[in-house]
């Protein structure tokens, strides 16, 4: 398969590329790194990126940018950020790149563990994770040709919890090569509609 | 209690009305409709109306608005649609709102079963509903002063089958009284963090 995976250059990104380039072509796209780029908030950035690359049997996403902070403290403009950047970006993917996929290709969004298990300073993400989930349901069975979408939640990368940790004591941190396992199901396998809990 | 149901002059609104006030001093608050006007997608709005109003025991909120179309024929600008309105107006409605609830009081909002059960045409209610869940979950366990926040989730409306009846063949509608039910135990019960499905 030919595998576009968006946000190759972060960390779960790093760990999905390794896991499915042992079997596939995979190419790696960053927004200011990477062998291509591309911003997800810009639907014209993403048909660029496309032309170029041309058409592939699965895109996954792992990019996405949510606001932490205090609920009580928390602005409208604060929250609204998770929506443009993590929620929108890869609804714009989804809406823009579809027709670069091939018949029976499929879509792997990123959602995450806050969605279904609350952390303080949470709240936005929580919004944006569970967004993320309902509209893998609700847009599967709407597919045409065959394509497929689902999604992957991940608990925090050992990886990340130089960065992450005092926000998920006492959460099980999952490697990025198991948490890619998922996206390597979603990929790989035939289902679509689900949300691959790594937790 | 004392109680503001926004999106009272509305199909769900109006169950819930007559559900609670049998027992208690309901306010009730519409966009051009209603004893009360507010509209949830500007904060100064909803200050001026709990100025007048004065501090409640709870806030439900029964109204929003979501785009129903085909996934493949789907815009982002439509998409965004349900995410500046059902989303934003109930996220506005409690970051602002918060400060005039009396200790102890409650949040419920409104999602709906497409968010759990995909229906043709409602990805983006899906993403929305589902927004709402992961929300209410993620903010339950910051609100401050034992303040409570829960969602009711309603299958369609027997009330509501005139318009919707089309996109709903198969589902088992509940009457409005019933829906109602939900927003009691919210409202009067205990609980934080969930989401009453009534389907
Ligand atoms: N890390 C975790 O433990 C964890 C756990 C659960 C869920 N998640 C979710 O997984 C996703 C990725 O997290 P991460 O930790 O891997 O993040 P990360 O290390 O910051 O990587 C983000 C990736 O997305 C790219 N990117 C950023 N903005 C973009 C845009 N507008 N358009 C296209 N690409 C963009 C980045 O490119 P550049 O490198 O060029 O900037 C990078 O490749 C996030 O949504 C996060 O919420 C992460
Ligand atoms: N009806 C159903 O079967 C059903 C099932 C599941 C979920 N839901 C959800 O329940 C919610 C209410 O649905 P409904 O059928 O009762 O809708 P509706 O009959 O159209 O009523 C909407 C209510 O919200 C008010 N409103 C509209 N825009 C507002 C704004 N910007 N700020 C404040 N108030 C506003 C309206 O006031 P005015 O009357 O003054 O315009 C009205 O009271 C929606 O989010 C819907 O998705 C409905």
């Amino acid at each position: 398969m030919k595998i576009a995976v968006i946000g190759a250059t972060g960390t779960v990104g790093r760990a999905v590329r390794a896991e499915l380039e042992a079997r596939h072509e995979v190419i790696e796209i960053g927004a200011t790194r990477g062998t291509h780029r591309v911003n997800l908030l810009d639907a014209d950035s993403i048909k660029r990126l496309f032309d170029a690359i041309g058409r592939v049997d699965a895109i996954v996403a792992t990019a996405g940018r949510v606001h932490f902070g205090n609920l009580v403290e928390m602005t409208p403009a604060q929250f609204r950020v998770g929506l443009d950047d993590k929620l929108m970006g890869q609804i714009n993917l989804v809406l823009t790149a579809r027709d670069y996929l091939n018949d029976g290709g499929s879509f792997t969004l990123t959602s995450g563990i806050v969605g279904a298990e609350p952390i303080r300073q949470g709240a936005s993400a929580a919004a944006v994770n569970g967004a993320i989930e309902g509209f893998v349901r609700g847009a599967a069975i709407e597919m045409p040709r065959g394509l497929r979408i689902n999604a992957v939640s991940p608990t925090v990368l050992v990886e990340a919890l130089d960065s992450y940790a005092p926000y998920f004591r006492g959460f099980e941190a999952a490697s990025g090569a198991r948490v890619a396992l998922a996206y390597s199901r979603s990929v790989e396998g035939a289902e679509t509609g689900r949300v691959y809990k790594v937790h």
